[in-house]
């Protein structure tokens, strides 16, 4: 890496285009979901309550998909701001980001359609920790390649809470052919953790702070 | 939102890319929906009366689709723009249009495929209502975070015309089912209410001028 | 409009959000159509003329297609770039353009599969016509609002062009119910004319220069 | 091109929407095949192996076709990259390259459910070969239009690699007929190449010096 930096300035591309491939990737992933969202022809002049309950299924794993997604882009979003440079080692960390999260639609529709199913349950939580994996991978090599403290500071922050939420994705699979509801609760709360803002925040800027003061004696 | 505006610039990216990931939303809602229009195979080599009534149905609601996501991304277009930094509110209020952009998609197939369904009609309703209360908590953002009394004016303009647009979406909901011919009417004049540009420009001009003279004494 | 060109600078966004919208849509216009476009199963392993034929018949028309819509982005992408500013008519007048755009798969599909059908040429043909009436109406606003004379004198001479190619794709619309193979002539060789670069080119830097000369006197 | 090149300023936008366009064609290519790619519902509850070995062929041969359009969009990005201007053999060399790359969805669903099958393996093979030689010629162009010297050493580097690419590509095609596995083995190895960096990258660099000690003498 370090030494693809020396390479002259008319040979290192910026990231806007790894930025609005990545973007453009993103927004499809999110919207194709919802070709699969038909509501049941049954439902328009009569109460179909099965009918009903397999489009609300669909439709609740639609919005949770839809979170998570908007969840990786804004933690992408911070990411690749902190990348001066598109070198190779960033073009394909971030090409193996994007195919999980092309990944995403697919264990969505399987879990939405089977949403009882341990192993479509396990698929799901498979996809998503890959995807946070695959930011992670990509996070380490920002964290390597940057020389601003205040931005290194912040990715070793979000390592600790990456793995964390890694290792309850990775504990969701086996419990889904256990517990399946207990599955279902983590993929739920899991989301949910990263609107929990004030505290975070708090903690953040502190360290941003501290890392600051270090960086400016 | 206050204190995360005194952060350090490095910490602060544009809306660039948030920008970028609305646009491609915003786009690819809009075509595919044309997915679903397909011109009847019967039609082909000759007349069938069903069958051309059903796509110019489907045709119409797609056009009345169009014009609805292009008011609000010509709308976001302007909100957006009046942004300064790409803030967690301005991420998460702005996923939540985005969210509810995809779901016109949805039921405009549904409305398009049942339009004398009153349900249908007010599910369409409703999505656009809920389209509109989600741009509007956006610019409620951004009304509060901008430091200029010019664009603050324009936000304070428009809440009342999309609190207005609101109600009547909302009362489309409950007329469906009962008289749905003043509900359609509701869904098409809405719209069309934007395109009157002379009084709203003129009213607009005189309120920014209003504005500037207050903020430059 | 000369209005809207006095607003202070801080009301005027500038066309790249316009043209990261116009991208995408132009993009995915030209994309989903190859969703449409399957390999028959029956090939995989043994000759079947029939779906041989009518896969190269859908794989033509996409063909072409693609080569139109690249024609309109191609124009499209010169168009905008001599706007200076986003005013409402040039979102709206943008906004026609992409409409007609998002209608090019659905007349390609009704095309690919019926292309003996007189009904379905002639509505590729009106498609067609619809998308360069659009962009012209966008253009005749773009010599209206610039202040540049090159670029006057460029949409002026693009005027008679686009008259040219509109007054043939309508005569295509009769014609198909005529004598078809004189309708697909047309719509064959109307794009392949905008691939004569020579005259055009010299042709159009005569004019520019011409023009250059009037406006430094 | 020489000619193209001395138009004024104001004629001559930059590749910025060349980009933007090519990114959400090669993002839609990328996405819009895991629309195919559907878990079967028989693996929601029982194990059924003829449909996961279905699914895991087609997901197979989805990374594969990710990993190649990925290596085609890397290879765009670095080559648009070096490419002041954008005219009208730009725009047209850059369309062909996106035609193919549309392509690659059609033929990748093609080859993933008939995966045994020579027709649908030479095709696959073909549609690739197509994508390597457009960005050949788009290649090409940039090394003749280009005034940096650093530029053109790589590209008339990249070329060799690309012819071999092409002939390999191309023979896949007969041998497809003659010895599957041998074909299958080349579309595997292709891609792999690419990812030799060490090499490859040491080979660059001492070129790339070579190339800027001639054009600073």
């Amino acid at each position: 890496m370090k030494d693809v930096m020396r390479l002259p300035p008319e040979l290192q591309p910026t990231n806007r285009r790894v930025e609005a491939f990545s973007d453009a990737v993103f927004a499809i992933a999110v919207t194709i979901m919802v070709l699969e969202i038909r509501v049941p022809d049954t439902l328009a002049f009569a109460s179909d309550m099965a009918a009903l309950e397999d489009f609300a299924t669909l439709l609740a794993i639609y919005v949770l998909s839809f979170v998570v997604v908007g969840i990786l882009w804004a933690n992408h979003h911070y990411l690749v701001f902190t990348l001066p440079t598109s070198d190779r080692a960033t073009i394909w960390l971030n090409n193996h980001v994007l195919f999980w999260v092309t990944m995403v639609p697919v264990v969505a529709r399987f879990f939405g359609q089977h949403p009882t199913s341990p192993r479509a349950t396990a698929a799901y939580a498979y996809v998503i920790m890959m995807c946070t994996f695959a930011l992670t991978l990509l996070r380490r090599h920002a964290a390597r390649v940057t020389e601003n403290e205040v931005h290194r500071a912040l990715h070793h922050r979000v390592f600790r809470r990456a793995w964390v939420a890694m290792a309850l994705y990775a504990a969701a699979i086996p419990i889904a052919f256990m517990n399946i509801r207990i599955s279902w609760a983590l993929l739920l709360i899991l989301p949910a953790l990263f609107f929990l803002p004030v505290i975070r925040l708090q903690a953040a800027k502190d360290e941003v702070h501290r890392a600051m003061e270090h960086s400016r004696p």
